[in-house]
This record gives structure tokens, C-alpha cells and sequence, in this order.
């Protein structure tokens, strides 16, 4: 008799309580982040499986998997908060930096939670972050600067006002640089963007 | 002001309701039948969407992306019915033939629904098939010979009596050769397994 | 002190002696036809490493590893007897069916040779075969339909007269329903390209 | 007629002149260096195509590829500094942090050079530095901490006397809190490895 299977949850539901019109926002609901070990602050995400693509000959997650997981994550915030979908001829992220940590390896069939967040925003750029949770707490985080760009010409294109609505009502990002007035302090590093 | 996104349903739920006594079975509702155009004759499958890590350059999924899709419904289907999770020392599937038929082009972020099923077992070996829906129809078909192998050792293991009885709750698997009687008419090309 | 290391050859060397003028084919010469136990009737491909990307939890190249080599190969030949390099506008290969037989496994870092053929050509349609080989013998082979196809339009595209120049220069392909005398005779399943 | 291909270079081809002995070392030349711009200060490094499997729907190389790329390049620097073949069971490294830096994009076929440096190293952790060039200059940079790590059990191991002196061969890294004198200075974040 085969054993029971602990139940697997939906990997790509989305709220079924919008807080903004008209934006299927995939909220994170308090039996996931109690279940994930989520903190506050992360109120976007959904969870997935590790399947059998993503680990490697040490039977783990490889590292490229957990970024592959952010950047699907980062594909459904943005399409989330109103950007089009990818294309050549619309705005998109291009990532500029990624840095990550790994806290703890993620086996085969894990189940977990990975989560994303607008930690700031400038003109045409913005900086994400991202992490991935399991039952066991949280195995990895993320941090990427991205532009926004018309990928075929390559030419930076100001993150559209509609779309910064509907981050604010995500997350709380630090918009720095912002016209009209232009007071924010740009961080090292960050000056070009 | 965004525009509202279509609902994006769970790619990893499982059935509420269970055929067999403790097997979580993901079978195929009535409403992803209708929507996914999703012929009889499959019981089991997920929705899942269409990656950014999934398409190549034509901005279509790449042939690759089917069968890793096809390969992530195959461990779950066989987890499903009672095989211990994939590991060196456990009996697991390992392929030997592949044949695949493309049939339209998935873009980005499509919808989709993966389907599996098993179409015939022998001693130590059977037969899968797979495909890909969309609301546009079948995408792809694949027919797999998988033998049921120690991995480390690359014994062949012969199907579990209880991997054989949950497999029939979901399908309805020409069963070939079996013992005791051993009465099935191999397949051409089948002879050894 | 380190271990000697086994020569790891070059990877994606070509011929320093092209057959066909102005064309850089991978040819495979005798040291290595006899070092990779590879089989007359196959002219082309070349050496690669088995990397950890393309090994999974099994410590296996996975089966789709096979299949990204030889997409690698097929892109590679494509170019080298003359079609453009892969965009959207120009004619590329669409894959219509695969057909792949597994005979050995391989194991990260294996030192292999991957080879391409085109084994039949229509006007627009044309079957290319794959195999993959290391010191044991072969370990894979593949055979794949393709349709030249505009993927930004979908438009078919006959094989151009210079292409197929090259390609008879490497391979001994059969041409079947060539204009002007259609004389070939189709294969069951071939009929409609 | 199809067009003169550039000249494709071996992509895996190792030193004929190993400065180290027993080491096959895959040293980078002065016709690499010059082409590809090579900075002085990397050593180690080989040619490899961007693939179709490293493109996304942008026509670029995907973020990922870059740093499967520049695993491969740690898996092969280490394995000709002595450390034996990944596994499971025998000394491995495990990545702690990553930090990429995105430069230029990379198109489908471009023919680039991967270029693998050690920069400091512990008793059981070091840091690796990688970067991504073509005829056009240096399109990527990473940083990682990486630990020595039997990875079926999770235990670190020290870095053996005979890599670190094949290392030194190849790199001046900075040797950090080393027996038997410990001297190194710790920088912050490095305390614990």
C-alpha cells in the first residue's frame, strides 16, 4: 500500500483578495508564512516544489536553481504590479548585480515557499530582493539591482508611475531620486542608474 | 493603472479526493478538462506556467522544456502511486527510449496543464506517455520505455504489487508478461525488460 | 601532489582542413574516430566535457543533457553548411518529432564526442541524426524531423541549393521529392513537408 | 555559397606546457589574452560558444548562464589544483555567498573566454573570483565564498597542503588565518569558515 503523500500545495495560486484593483496579487496568506517560517516584511510569493531539474549530483538544489526560482518570482511581481509581459519591445529588468546567500541545502520534492519584495526604487532603476523558505526556515536570500530597458535597443525607460502605485501597495520601497524633487541620496555604486 | 492579470491557477494542488486509500492523487478536475481541451483517457496532470527558464530564443518553450515538464509529472505520478522519492538506493525510473511529437509552440507565461499516464507495464519496465495543454489544445505528446532500476547498483527491480494496483486506479495499463502466468505478448523491441 | 590530469582535448576545435571552400566543418579525424569508438558514416561533431550542469541527482548526465549536446551539434552544423546564425527572421530548424534510444549512462566530467548527421532532405523538411560517444562507445542516439521555418512568421522555407551543396559535401543524405522531377519516394509520416 | 565561418577555438584544450608538475593546467595563452582582453592577474581559463541553451527570450545569455559557466570553471580549476572528481563522499566545494556583476550582454554564438581565480584562502573556506570575456572586453564578474565540504555528511575538511601549493602555481592568493602561525586577518563576514 503506498504510503500517504504529505499534501502538496498549489505552487502558483494567487489571492483570491486583491488589495488593488484589478491586480491578481499573489498575497501571502498566514497559513503559508506560519507553515514557511515566512517573516514580515515578504508579503509576496507563492509556493513550488524542488523537482528533479533543479538539483544536482550532490542531490541539493544547485545554486543557479534558487536564482532561476527568484527570477520566476521576480517575472510574476513585475506582471503582478502592471509591467507587460517580457518581451523585446516592452520594459523589462535587465539585472545589473546579484548577490546571494545560502543558508541550508533543499533536497529533491522540498516543498517551498520563495518569496520577492521592492526593497527600492529609483528613475529607471530598482533593487529586489528574494528568498526561499521551507519548513525549516529560510535556505537562501537574494539581492539584484535591476534597470528597466527596451531589450532590443537597449534603451532605459522610467519605471511608469501606475507600476510604482502598485508596489507601494506590496511593499514599502525607499524611492530614491524620485522627481520632482530629486532630494534622494543615491547609494554608492547606484549613481548611473 | 494595471491591467487585471487572468487568474493563474495552482500548478501543484492535488486532489481533494483521493480513489485510493491514502495516495494523494492530482487527477484532472472537470473544469481544467474543459479549459486545457484535455481528451479522455488521461486522469492525471497539474497546470503549471510557462517559465522565463523555459523558453530560448525564439521565445517559444524549448523541445528540452517539454520533457523536463514531462519529467517532473512522471516523479510525481510515481510518488503518487507509491514509489519512495527518487534516491541512489531506492527503485527508480531510468529511460531508455523517448519519442516526443511537437505539435504547436507554448510562448512565455502561457498556461498550461501536463498530463501522465501509464500505457502498459511488463516485469521490470513500462511505458509512460505525456503531453502538454493548453486552451489552444495539445501542444505535445511523448511515449517513454522506462525500466524500474536500483540506481547505485543498476539492478533492475520489478514493479511493486501496490505500485501495480495504484497505477490502476488512475489508468487502465495493458499489463504485459506478468508473473505468474507470463502470458503477455512482448513488443517488438521489448524482449529484455 | 596533484594527481596527473587526463588530457581534456579541445571541445569545439574545427577542422584546419574544410572540404568544402569557405566552409569550417567540424570534421572527425582518425585519432579521434578511433579514440571515441565512432562509427564510419558519421563525419562531423566534435569533443565535449560531460559538466556538472548536465548531471543530476542520479550522478547521470540526465536525459535532456543528451539532448542540449545535440541541439548544440545541430546548431553548429546548420551554420557550418551555410544556413544564418539562429534568429527570428531568418530560416532556423523546428523541431517536429525526436526520437531518442539511451544505451549507456555517463558520469560527470566523462570526456565524450557528440556527432550530427542528415540522414534524409525535402524541400523544406529534413531528418538529422545524433549520436553521443565516449572511450566505452556509444551511448545515445537520436533522431529528429525538422522543418525550416521564419520563426517570427511561421512561414516555411525551402532548403537553400547551397546548403544542401554543403550538406551532400559531409553526408550522403537521401533527397527525397526534390524539385523539379519529385521523383523520391515519401516515408510514412513525411508526407506533408 | 555559404559564408566563411570565423574560426571556432578549441574550447577545453589544456597548457601543453604545465608549469606544475602532474598538473594539467589549462594556462591561458598570449593569443587568448590579447583577443579576448584578458586582464593580467587571471591565469586559468578556456574558450567556450554561448550556446542555445544559454540564451533566454531576450536573445541574451541568460544571468544563469554565466554562472554555470563559471562553475564549470571552478569544477575544472580545482580538479587540476589535485581536489578529485566531485562526489559525493570526497572533498567538495559548497557555495556560501555569490556576487555577480553584469558588464555587457552576450548574444547566441558569441565565442567567449572564461577566466577562474583563487583570491584568498582559509583553513576549510576560500574565495574565488570568475569573469566572463569576448573580443569586446569583459562582460561579467563573480565573486564566491566557497567551503570545503564532504558533502554526504556535511563535515568541512581543510584544504589539502598540495592544493593549496598547486593553487599558489597558478594564483597569489592570500592565505588567511593559516597554521601554523594564524596570522591571517579575518575580514569581516569570514570569521567562522
Amino acid at each position: 500500500m503506498p504510503a500517504p503523500q504529505p499534501p502538496v500545495r498549489h505552487a502558483m495560486t494567487t489571492s483570491s483578495s486583491p488589495t488593488h484593483a484589478g491586480v491578481d496579487i499573489a498575497r501571502i496568506d498566514d497559513a503559508d508564512r506560519s507553515r514557511f517560517r515566512i517573516e514580515n516584511g515578504w508579503s509576496y510569493g507563492f509556493p513550488r516544489l524542488v523537482e528533479w531539474r533543479d538539483v544536482d549530483g550532490f542531490r541539493h538544489a544547485n545554486h543557479t536553481a534558487f536564482l532561476l526560482w527568484f527570477e520566476a518570482a521576480r517575472n510574476r511581481y513585475l506582471e503582478a504590479v502592471g509591467l507587460p509581459r517580457l518581451s523585446a519591445d516592452t520594459p523589462g529588468p535587465v539585472m545589473m548585480t546579484l548577490e546571494a546567500r545560502y543558508l541550508q541545502p533543499l533536497a529533491y520534492h522540498d516543498q517551498i515557499f520563495v518569496t520577492a519584495r521592492v526593497r527600492s526604487m529609483r528613475r529607471t532603476s530598482f533593487i529586489m530582493e528574494y528568498a526561499a523558505w521551507s519548513e525549516a526556515g529560510c535556505h537562501a536570500t537574494c539581492t539584484a539591482v535591476l534597470v528597466l530597458m527596451i531589450n532590443a535597443t537597449g534603451e532605459k525607460v522610467a519605471i511608469p508611475e501606475a507600476v510604482r502605485a502598485a508596489i507601494r501597495t506590496l511593499d514599502a520601497p525607499v524611492e530614491e531620486g524620485s522627481p520632482p524633487d530629486g532630494s534622494g541620496q543615491p547609494r554608492a555604486g547606484e549613481e548611473r542608474r
